[in-house]
C-alpha cells in the first residue's frame, strides 16, 4: 500500500519529507491555479524564484515576469498573481519567471531539500482530476504540501488536501492522520468551497471584495488537464 | 477584542508566538491530563524536563520521577505517563520531575522562547471548563499550542483546540483562521471524541488496545477544576 500524507505548512516539510515520493505542491489561492492556467495557455516554461530581484533579472533575459507580495502585483512586473493574466494571448510559447509570497518559496524549499528522487508536481482545484489520475498511475507515496500563509496553516490548502486525499482514498492508498484531518475539513465544507473558506478565513474574507472572481476561478474543479512538474530547475508540462 | 489563535505543531510556535499572551499547552493524550490529575491529587510541584537523564538526576534530590518515550514508561522511573498513576496515595505533597515525548518538550520551548510576559498554562479535556473560566477572566490574547506528535500535526490536540475555541467563541474573542479550522474538526467529531480520534489516527488506534482506559479518561471533560501554570521554572497550581 502506498501512503498519502499531508503537510499543512512548509515549515513542517522536514518532518514529512521522504525519499522516492511525489510531492504535490499546493497554493490553492492563487499560485498553483495560476501556474496550471499558464500551462493550459501553453506557456513554454516557468522558473519559480523566491525573491523579487531575481525575478527582475529574468526580464533582461527575455522572460515575462509575474509576481505578488501579500496579494499585490509587484511594481514593474508584467503580471501579478491573477490566473486571468495567463491567457494564450499573453503567454503562449513565452518563458515566465514567477515569484509569490508563499507558493514559489515552497517549491524552492522542496527542490533544495535533501530528499532523493522526489517528483514535484503542481496541484490545484482546476487540475484536480488530472492530478488524481497522475497519482493513481505511479507507484510512489504521495505528500500533499500546503503552502499555507507565511508558514501558518491556512484553510484553503487544507481543504484542497482533503479533497485530493478523499478522491484517492480506498484506491490502494493508506491515509495518514493529517490526511484524515484534511478530509474532515473537506467534508465540513459540504462542497461549498467559496462560502466555507470565506466564513473561516478573516484573511481571505478581507480580500474577497476585489478578488472574488479570482477566488471562484481558483476553487473551480477541472478547468484543465495539465499537470505541471519540476525538472532541472524549471516547471514544465 | 482579544484573539484566539491555534498553533497545530510546536515546530510552528515561532510563527504564532506573541508578547503578553496566554499560551495554553495541550498534549491531550496523555501528558496534560496527567499533569492536571497530579495537581488534582495535590502534588506540590512539577518540573517538566526535556531529557531522560535530567529527569533521573532529580531522583537523587528527593523527587518522584515520571516519564515516557513513544508511549512507554522509562526504565527505573517511578511512573510512566498514565494519569491513573497520579493518585493522592502516590503523589500528595510530593515533588515530581516529568518528561514525555512531546508535552514537556513543548513547555520548555515556550519557556525558552523570546516572548515577554507569556503566561503558560496546562489545558486538557479534564479541566476544560476551569480553563474556559480562567481565560474569560484575563485580558490577554490566547494561543492554544498543540504538542502534536514529533512535530507533526495530530488529531486529538487539534480537536481539543477546537473544543476550547468553540467554548470561548463569541465571548469577546475573535477567532483566527486556524482556530476556525480546529473548530471544524471539533464539530466533525459530533462529540464522540474517542471514536472520532481512533477512526482518524492510525497511531492511536494501534495503541488503543492497551491504553483504552487512559484514552477515555483523557477525553473526559471536567474531572477537575485545577489550572496548572508555569512560574519560575516549575509547574504549580
Amino acid at each position: 500500500m502506498r501512503n498519502i500524507n499531508v503537510c499543512l505548512s512548509p515549515a513542517l516539510y522536514e518532518f514529512y519529507a521522504e525519499d522516492d515520493s511525489v510531492v504535490v505542491m499546493i497554493d490553492a489561492i492563487r499560485a498553483s491555479a495560476s501556474i496550471c492556467t499558464a500551462f493550459h495557455s501553453q506557456v513554454e516554461l516557468i522558473i519559480p524564484v523566491s525573491d523579487v530581484e531575481t525575478a527582475r533579472s529574468y526580464k533582461e533575459k527575455g522572460f515575462l515576469i509575474a509576481g505578488e507580495r501579500d496579494g499585490y502585483k509587484i511594481e514593474g512586473f508584467d503580471f501579478g498573481n491573477s490566473p486571468f493574466n495567463f491567457t494564450e494571448d499573453t503567454i503562449k510559447n513565452k518563458k515566465l519567471a514567477f515569484t509569490t509570497t508563499n507558493g514559489t518559496q515552497v517549491i524552492n524549499k522542496v527542490i533544495n531539500g535533501t530528499q532523493r528522487n522526489v517528483n514535484l508536481i503542481i496541484g490545484s482545484f482546476i487540475n484536480i482530476s488530472a492530478l488524481k489520475e497522475y497519482l493513481l498511475h505511479q507507484e510512489k507515496n504521495v505528500l500533499i504540501l500546503c503552502s499555507g500563509w507565511k508558514n501558518s496553516v491556512n484553510i484553503e490548502d487544507t481543504l484542497f488536501a482533503g479533497r485530493l486525499a478523499y478522491l484517492l482514498k480506498g484506491k490502494s492508498f493508506e491515509l495518514s492522520e493529517s490526511a484524515n484531518l484534511a478530509i474532515q475539513i473537506y467534508l465540513a465544507s459540504g462542497n461549498s468551497y467559496y462560502d466555507f473558506i470565506l466564513n473561516n478565513s478573516p484573511r481571505l474574507k478581507e480580500k474577497s471584495e476585489f478578488l472574488e472572481a479570482d477566488f471562484k476561478y481558483c476553487l473551480s474543479e477541472n478547468l484543465t488537464t495539465v499537470v505541471p512538474f519540476f525538472n532541472k530547475g524549471i516547471l514544465t508540462c
